[in-house]
């Protein structure tokens, strides 16, 4: 769903990904890091979807929330397999969020 | 597919929705914006995916060259059609990209 992220300035990483053909514990493995994900400090959010270009947006306090959660172990296990078997390309952008609006119906 | 985007700084613009149900139009005005917008100064790139959630992202050069867009007159209306008709709610975010990465397989 959409994420309640608190007032500007905070991070954001955006994800664009390309994926190889079949699962090979990839769905697996996604609920597994943004359950992680959710528990890691500075962590505000996690949007996600996927056609034929995959993209998921994760919201953070600080670069250094951003840092460590590149350093967690079983994340650094999950980015291995995913160059290994589950990507055919991906991208990742880091930007600070200066400014958000929205439209709640 | 994956923008391709020029070294950073750079500008994102990540808008995020839920749908209303049925196209009523909607699938036609988002391929004029995207076409539209990729004519626009200063635009850099786009990716979308929808699955429960729509997520398309925008590069820019600037933050000048994303207000001229959202001044654009066509622009402005297809906005107003989001709001009545075809979003039951969204989020934009408008993010500066510092640094970005990626794998090409």
């Amino acid at each position: 769903m959409i994420s309640k992220t608190p007032e500007p300035p905070y991070y954001a990483v955006i994800f664009t990904s390309l994926r190889t053909d079949g699962d090979e514990g990839y769905a697996a493995m996604s609920e597994k890091m943004l359950q992680l994900a959710s528990r890691a400090k500075g962590f505000l959010g996690a949007e996600w979807a996927r056609n034929e270009l995959g993209i998921t947006v994760s919201y953070w306090e600080s670069l250094e929330a951003i840092k460590c959660w590149k350093n967690d172990v079983q994340h650094t296990v999950a980015r291995k397999l995913g160059k290994e078997k589950w990507y055919k390309a991906f991208r990742v952008r880091v930007a600070k969020v200066e400014r958000e609006y929205g439209f709640d119906g």
